[in-house]
């Protein structure tokens, strides 16, 4: 199969790995001018707009917007119909999701400054949040459950859940997730519409305080669109992974594991780096072995074509250098003594070590997130996580002694900046 | 003076608290247009567009954009020039905020799972950060310690700072703080092409990770339309502050309290509630009497009149239940017990405890970053801190043995899923 070979040693090297990496995710203006009128229909509107917008995208027959809901004991029924082995499995991931997620709790502190004020930081979760849930083929049940637990554990009081049921239809494993995931309430809702429900409100849905969860352009679009009125987590792009490799793991693994981030999706990104030439042939020929056992190979090839690369480095430092510019979703260290590496490695979302540890175990079950950020986002945010479902308030506490130099240490900066009520309000307590 | 007065007995308060409430910031279509132009413009044409749109918004006469760089000895000699009084309370100002900024640093953490795996979190500063200062009226030196310091105890390598220059002119105050917090370069650049140049990065300005600093609309307008090609803080709104007094306070000083933030603009929010309706009097004279004092008395009585607003609760509980439904930027608690509170405090950027402790201090030299949710934000998002400067990757590391479970785990969810790529790759570690 065709793929993309570079060397760090040739002059345009740089060019070429610029060239595969540039598809920084923008909507393109129809759909932002799409997405705003959507917003403001069911901001006027409400329910009505809900019933209608999702009559016409989904193709459903809603005569009121009650029909949305999705009760508790259709999401309980949904739980015991599973197939106990696939359940018992959702059981354990969910656990190993959950005693991560505490590990992440954010803490409060407070401590006495040398004047005998109390300064710190309170911490409390977020009251509401909404988790998107993509309908159709690409319906998750591990989506929902990296999505909602970390915000139970994080205390939030109700979460509400929306996915699209496209012609009526609902992944029942998708339901039963969120049965386990401990879901408050769930709407068969989608698309910008169900952005702007949560983030404004309507008579039957609840707005929320935060908006979480992967979707298509449109909801995308609108996350940015309703962004300062409610949190969102971040804009998701096409999904990424890196392999570090000294060339001494079994090619037909590393092989597999590109492909695991390939088959997502046309434009998803698999790159391999290593210092040994002969093992990326052997991969290469590993991957044209492999390839034909799988259902997506169609997706895979094309995939691996336009955005897959084996990269040839001088050594290791280097093949860190190079993942550090690409700042990968999901980076695996498959070397003999990976630990050393992880010193080096600045930015990645998340990161596999050692030659057992493959990306699809994150993507269900190792405990970890699987919301990781994308289109080099991880220069600059987080895996999802229990922080992101908590937030802070700055405390400060100062007694009437130790009041007195910070009245005259705002007062004379208050002064000049020109804000006399600041510096006023300060000397008050002088 | 004219201040909204409220009383939540009245059948009318939920209806009066919306309306002074609803406004939310959002961008006009025009601004949202003007703004994508300047950043399309910016990313073709680079250093030639900073210029001329400089030069035109600026009204600068710029010939390249080398000019825009302030080095290193300007800002030097600026701190040098200062008036020793102010220098040394910016010194301490910045000893305080420091040393708050070195509570917060994130963490890493790891521990081992039943299975004999690794499981954890590696924390990593940013790269490149870059502060936006506003120009003009609103150059305020204590943004640029709030904003780089929390950085560079983040371990930011680049701190790069933009602040137009209107008419050429240039706060020496700003510059000599930029020199205090180590900020490493200075461009004079504002408005949504300061904003586009950090986040695509021309010939002279580097492109940075993260945007942070507020700014006017277009700045705003910026920020959420560069959001996922790099990080940014917020969308911040108006400045706002909830004062909760038990009638026992000094009415002048809560008033002084109101008008620092009412002096920030006429968009200023400035709300006090009290369960005693005599206090609410005596503070409004407080206010008729203290208003003639200030420069600018003008912009606070608009401010005080279009967002003022005096609130009659039953009792300290209903007192928090309205703050929160108001989630203010600042929130004092003006009450013999203010501690006893502190856990009914739901939603608030800073919480000020006690009479003793102003809004003001906080501004400028209490130690927490003044930097904070605006416009309800504080429902889901936190004060600017070194955390925002820090960002954190999973880390996953198994041994053959404990690979073994996860791998039938994931192996049977990703077949739940249709994924085959991701079963095979988890299930060749089995």
């Amino acid at each position: 199969m065709q793929v993309h070979r570079l060397d760090t040693r040739d002059a345009d090297f740089d060019a070429r790995l610029d060239a595969l990496l540039d598809r920084a995710p923008e909507a393109g203006a129809e759909v932002v001018r799409a997405v705003d009128q959507i917003i403001a229909d069911v901001r006027q509107r409400g329910d009505a707009a809900l019933v209608e917008l999702t009559n016409r995208f989904d193709r459903r027959t809603l005569t009121s917007a009650a029909e949305l809901s999705v009760p508790r004991e259709t999401r309980q029924h949904a739980w015991d119909a599973l197939d106990p082995a696939l359940r018992d499995a959702l059981e354990q991931a969910a656990t190993r999701i959950r005693a991560y997620a505490e590990h992440q709790k954010l803490q409060g502190f407070e401590f006495t400054d040398g004047l005998g004020n109390r300064l710190g930081q309170q911490v409390t979760p977020l009251d509401r949040v909404g988790l998107y849930v993509p309908g159709g083929k690409a319906a998750y049940p591990s989506s929902v459950l990296m999505n909602a637990i970390p915000a139970r554990v994080a205390g939030v009081d109700e979460i509400v859940m929306v996915v699209p049921a496209p012609g009526g239809e609902l992944n029942p494993v998708v339901l039963a997730a969120a049965h386990l995931a401990g879901v408050d309430r769930v709407f068969t809702l989608g698309g910008a519409q169900a952005v702007a429900a949560l983030a404004y409100g309507t008579q039957t849905i609840p707005s929320v305080d935060k908006i979480v969860g992967p979707g298509n352009a449109f909801v995308a679009a609108a996350k940015r669109a309703v962004f300062g009125k409610v949190g969102i987590d971040s804009i998701a792009g096409p999904s990424e992974i890196v392999v570090i490799s000294d060339g001494a793991s079994d090619p037909r693994w590393i092989a597999m594991d590109l492909f695991s981030q390939a088959e997502h999706g046309e434009d998803s990104e698999s790159i391999l780096i290593s210092t040994d030439a002969a093992f990326l042939d052997r991969v290469a020929a590993a991957m044209d072995e492999r390839v034909a056992t799988l259902p997506r190979a169609g997706i895979v090839e094309v995939s691996i074509r336009e955005r897959g690369a084996l990269i040839l480095v001088r050594d290791l430092d280097e093949a860190c250098a190079v993942s550090n510019r690409i700042a990968p979703e999901h980076l695996e260290l498959a070397v003999d003594a990976p630990r050393a590496l992880l010193p080096k490695i600045r930015h990645a979302g998340a990161i596999f070590i050692g030659r057992h540890t493959p990306e699809a175990f994150g993507d269900y079950c190792a405990g970890p997130n699987h919301v990781l950020p994308t289109s080099r986002a991880a220069r600059f945010s987080n895996p999802l996580g229990v922080y992101e479902f908590q937030k802070r308030s700055s405390l400060i506490e100062c007694t009437p002694e130790g009041a007195r130099p910070l009245a005259a240490i705002a007062g004379r900066i208050a002064d000049a900046e020109g804000l006399q009520a600041h510096a006023q309000s300060a000397r008050d307590r002088a």
